[in-house]
């Protein structure tokens, strides 16, 4: 047998496999689409130490206006500096609010009373949009960490979630999120941080961290 | 001591106790800051199970337009349906030039040779991306499935991202990250899924999953 000949039973062979492989997966991917049918708004939480938290939630926004849905944004404890994304989505007033309540990382502000009360106000900001049948998607981001140091009672802040209307989706972002409100949610993912450059001694860069 | 004094001297040791942490935390990451200067192009996997993988990429792509960033996108998987994503960003040619590559998840299209054949061909149009100093983010959609697959040999892949300008952020999503990519990556956040709403019978939501 040439290794010519032994190389294309080898790739047939491969393809074969590949492809029977291929089928049943096709076969249990349909069948969970079938079983897949209802339409509702979900409530989507991003937590754990990785990156990709609140980039998650901005790129859910773009798809949104790809699909014509409004969006309403409130950024819970960013504020310190302007970020890309909040340049970016005010260049679309009509389509997106976005209202940044923060006044950067609570250990930057070292002042937990001012952090609670603007915290309340982010709530009641958020509270609007979560009454607004028009916005289809409600991103509430870095949430978890309000309600990780208590500046929301969570069973309000549940409360609220709850009441939103029935085809509205709702991101919350950020570490620590309380066990409650995962209980609560529909899709939960922790992003686990497997390696971070900021460990290589590279800075934060724009565009990738803000 | 009536209830209320009670309260408040709690409140008040609460406060006390939060504020000594923040401080604590503060000095650490002050630290952290001071330590990480470098600026660099970053490479950036999104890998594992859970949402979240795709949706961060196009969240980094927000953020990279606010930040006045040109941006190309290959998509080598998804291609069968239009995406909110791939809508939205082609609003802005100027800014973004994207490129649906692929005809849906391998186990829809049934055919190796052809899975093949197109990752190639979505390679040549990355490596146009790769070569450009101009374009300041490359995201790389899905390539890790047709990395897993063996479409693409990962070495070739390896060399071509490293061989990209020094300022070049490069974003890789999908399931099946190849340890040889996580090794020469920057910052891997493994997407953990700990629900979703697929499972409890919801379809995949226009905004959210597409």
């Amino acid at each position: 047998m040439t290794h010519e000949v032994k190389s294309a039973k080898d790739d047939a062979g491969v393809t074969a496999r590949h492809n029977a492989r291929m089928a049943r997966k096709k076969e249990v991917v349909d069948q969970k689409i079938a079983a897949a049918k209802r339409d509702a708004g979900v409530l989507v939480i991003t937590c754990g130490n990785g990156k990709g938290k609140s980039s998650s939630a901005f790129g859910m926004v773009a798809r949104a206006l790809g699909h014509g849905m409004k969006v309403g944004i409130v950024q819970f404890i960013k504020g310190a500096i302007p970020t890309g994304e909040e340049k970016f989505f005010r260049r679309f007033p009509s389509e997106v609010s976005f209202h940044v309540m923060g006044e950067g990382y609570t250990w930057e502000t070292q002042n937990r009373e001012r952090d609670v009360e603007k915290a309340q106000i982010a709530w009641e900001r958020a509270k609007e949009l979560l009454t607004d049948a028009s916005i289809k998607m409600v991103v509430l981001d870095e949430l978890n960490i309000a309600l990780k140091y208590k500046y929301l009672d969570v069973q309000k802040v549940i409360a609220d979630l709850q009441a939103r209307p029935a085809m509205q989706h709702v991101i919350v972002t950020g570490r620590g999120a309380p066990p409650e409100l995962i209980d609560v949610a529909d899709t939960v993912t922790e992003m686990q941080l497997t390696k971070h450059a900021f460990a290589a001694g590279i800075a934060a860069q724009p565009g990738v961290e803000w």
